[in-house]
């Protein structure tokens, strides 16, 4: 058998299972895209063509949508090497068409066209989930997200905990804070009453997992009642995120809600970037700032994400040692080709099969979750075939359901989906 | 000629060469497995079976030996995709007579009891030389250690310092010194006279080595006299790891032996891990904190271990430029082949090939040797087909004898055995 | 088609594309090798025979450039595995007429009288440029250089600016400082005019870029005229390297220099090593660091070399997200194949094609261009290959026309020559 048709035949079997996503920024209310703009206004095109030399005045609030989708189709021609240029032409093809090979700049009305035609039908989302075989995705929910309006069983909710943890000391988290539980949060009882409310109202809800995005200089750490106090009455509610992430994790343990952390943002590093595209890193970061954490919470389940892959190797041995820390997709920086192969052969022969969490699409619109998986799954398979069917460890048979474990099976044991 | 052909010729062409093991934790008066609990015992399989939800009551002292492998066997399913899972499988063919290509559940009876009859052969530790076509192995010897009972020229000693280094501060370690040398260690002098008793002792007895594992922090320094009897006098022999680390590279230097360091280990961070699964790092770490080391020791040999990938690049570095740095095998969490691959790529294509010390097994019984070898050389044979036979750089020979040079002629050259 | 049949058609192609170098330390007015010995006194061979064990008395000045290359070449049986032996070899058999596959001593003398007899021909120089199919190439020059007696359009001018920077404090320093521009440098406007006079200077000589190479925990950051002022009348000079560096950044902006940081390397580690032979670095370096500079010069490019593979990863985001940081080359102790096949990869995945400076040679003599980029060329196809033609993402010409632009294209847009 030739070795292309290995990982066809692997890729094809895989391209069956039907998807749990675990991690998205989906909004339940409005899961598809309504025009062309949705599908490019998506932070890694505004980027690449603003990297690549496209002024910022068609992002403005008030251009006109068309322009916005010709500017960045046109500017394509300096980033159609990348991976994110290769999923909107999966897209192009699968929902809208496309009938070519590459996107070009006068692809972009015909393209524009289509795609209000397309993205106007009644049942477009359903015609999105069943192409893309998609079962079940995670949302992220503030805090205050009513979770109202929409099936919790497809739309999983996952409550996010960055702005309790990093911005209670804005007057405006406080008053939403209040405003969503009743509690007016100033010490420690009461900052763990208005969390207990959320926690309720998220797990009456059906949520499977709270999550945070962590700078890299993070450092969870337990907070006595005296120092919120002081903290809260004599110092405006500053410094108090290591202290209310610990108490999250708390919650966590009482709930049995897994705590999902992606490890390794900068944010705002590019002041004058686009829309969600200032974020940066510093690659000097270590798990061991997560050690009490993880030794103080051994029945709060650790899903990991890192920023960077030379962190891969952490993860890999946190995740072989510690009982509940465990490696979750492939985020951001990291979600490009070469590195998910490095970190998914890194993980695949070094950590429990059992606790491998494959993809996840941190997708905005739900036309997205096709493509990312698509290239995840086309990584996977090259994977699966070179290190274990290959040299004889596993059978075709045997590395696809590997391969479905960290697709699916995982994603439904440790989220208890 | 396929290219599987050259890679197995490759590999079949290495396996013949007898191998010299620069390192291992074998007790040489205990050196093979006495039942199928002294190889699943090894902290691979506790921590991998711990890791995937394996309770540690099966892991007492006090339970049955039959009991706890069953488990460790049990829990196979959910790390039956690892490197380590691979080495049992090739211990279960190789000496056990197992038969099939994948060990479950209902093995562990008729693994137990084959390894019982096996084991229990009066030539074993013979007939594992003999498969594994092993010629010499190191230890790790504690300071106090008799070496006695057993033959040097293939159980060679060498010098673990872990804990004069490091836990000087505690009085059973200097209990311990002055039974091993009669010197009761009060300053600087008294130290030196300890430390070189002790060489004498080893070398007298065939030591080849003197070794060490440090922190990712540590930082060695030159301390003067006044230092050391402070420290002692009035601080409890505190903070005296990077004084005392310099002593004794001192005397490898007087003594002639090379200082294998095995940089990177944080001990103890997951505490209730299961014995030996305990340690994890910090991957910032630089061998720059060797700098004044380096250069203050021209004529010590230093056999670098790093524990993390990503400080590979710094020792191929180092090892370029330092005539006295060169490095060590690969240790721990880069002993999986991902991590092998990459870092044996990056060393053979930039440190001269006369200061590769290809490999070692680290291992705790002899049994080990073979599958972790085994492992090594069919990722050699990758590396030589792919870097050095196919772009036409080396005969098939040629690459044979780099090869063999890295697995054995280099460990004879530069540890003198 | 066989797969390495496509590998050698676009390596084939790229192998026709005339090259515009954009950084080397060629020496204008000696551009090409006098004798064998000033092709093996290059340092990459002094430090991998010094590191196997050659000693340094043969590099000294007065010894016989004969016996140097002697010994040089008697060494390679401890290196001839790694890339610079490979160098050298392409060197032997393409401006040598060496027709065997691996010098050995036996060599030696052959070779140093044909490399005599080569070098000695006129038009030399204009052979070598012929055989490269070199066009142009960057040089490095120290501040005060005249920049004359040479082509500008061949050999392009490229302001140094490590001394500035790092050695102000230094009287010789601000002596040859005054001879080149009549300016007495003794607050920030006498500074600035110094400065300004510089860039005049080389922008009037045909300069095409401003370089510097930084350590590690470089930062850099804006002085005002009072720090300045204090440090300069004050404290003889000193500490003042974040602040001329920033000062610099600003002519670049004004005189539309890209400015290119070559970041990562600590100077004199290894104290005794060969000449050029004594730097290393520390891994723990971020590009957050100059998170101020590229937020403060959107108007200046800055091409970003990066000593350690680790690294790469920050600057790919990096380059990702800002439009005036981008990727150039692959540095130093990252320049061997595995470190540029997984820099690379990473890059073409991610940044906009339009912004990748692929490759430069570094060389301090012309005959390395060739053999430098010879390996570049060959990794680039295979990536072309493997990443764009093989997955259907390009054709073999689009791939080509991919490469083109990272060999050529980008140096001539980016640096407008």
């Amino acid at each position: 058998m030739p070795a292309d048709q290995l990982v066809q035949n692997l890729e094809s079997a895989l391209s069956k299972v039907p998807l749990i996503d675990p991690h998205s920024h989906i909004d339940p209310l409005a899961p598809v895209s309504k025009s062309l703009d949705d599908i490019l206004g998506y932070h890694y095109y505004t980027e690449l063509a603003h990297s690549a030399g496209m002024p910022q005045t068609v992002l403005a609030k008030d251009a006109d949508p068309r322009d916005r989708v010709r500017e960045i189709v046109r500017f394509m021609d300096r980033y159609d090497n990348t991976a994110q240029y290769a999923w909107f032409v999966d897209i192009a093809r699968t929902f809208l068409g496309f009938a070519g090979d590459r996107v070009t700049a006068k692809d972009a009305d015909a393209l524009f066209d289509a795609a209000q035609k397309t993205f106007a039908q009644p049942d477009w989302e359903q015609q999105v989930f069943n192409t893309t075989k998609l079962e079940k995705i995670f949302l992220t929910n503030e805090f205050d997200d009513p979770l109202k309006g929409f099936d919790t069983t497809k739309y999983v909710p996952c409550l996010r905990t960055d702005t309790l943890v990093f911005h209670m000391d804005k007057p405006d988290t406080r008053r939403r804070l209040y405003a969503a539980t009743g509690v007016q949060v100033h010490d420690a009882s009461t900052l763990r009453k208005a969390i207990a409310t959320i926690f309720m109202h998220f797990t009456r809800n059906g949520a499977k997992a709270c999550a945070i995005s962590l700078p890299p200089q993070f450092h969870p750490a337990k907070f006595d009642d005296e120092h919120f106090y002081e903290q809260m009455q004599f110092h405006g509610f500053h410094d108090l995120a290591p202290g209310i992430f610990w108490t999250i994790a708390e919650f966590c343990r009482d709930f049995k809600l897994p705590f999902d952390l992606m490890i390794g943002v900068n944010r705002r590093v590019y002041e004058k970037g686009v829309f969600q595209g200032q974020d940066l890193f510093d690659q000097r970061t270590s798990l061991i700032q997560y050690r009490e954490l993880f030794n103080a919470f051994p029945d709060v389940t650790f899903p990991v994400s890192v920023l960077t892959s030379a962190q891969n190797q952490e993860l890999v041995a946190y995740s072989w040692i510690f009982p509940n820390v465990l490696p979750n997709g492939h985020w951001w920086y990291s979600n490009t080709p070469p590195y998910i192969k490095k970190d998914l052969v890194e993980r695949i022969t070094a950590v429990p099969k059992s606790k491998l969490v494959g993809y996840y699409s941190d997708a905005y619109k739900l036309e997205f979750v096709k493509p990312k998986y698509g290239m995840y799954r086309r990584i996977l398979a090259h994977v699966l075939a070179d290190e274990f069917v290959r040299p004889n460890v596993l059978s075709e048979e045997g590395a696809v359901a590997l391969g479905t474990r960290l697709l699916r099976d995982n994603v439904r044991d440790i989220f208890k989906v």
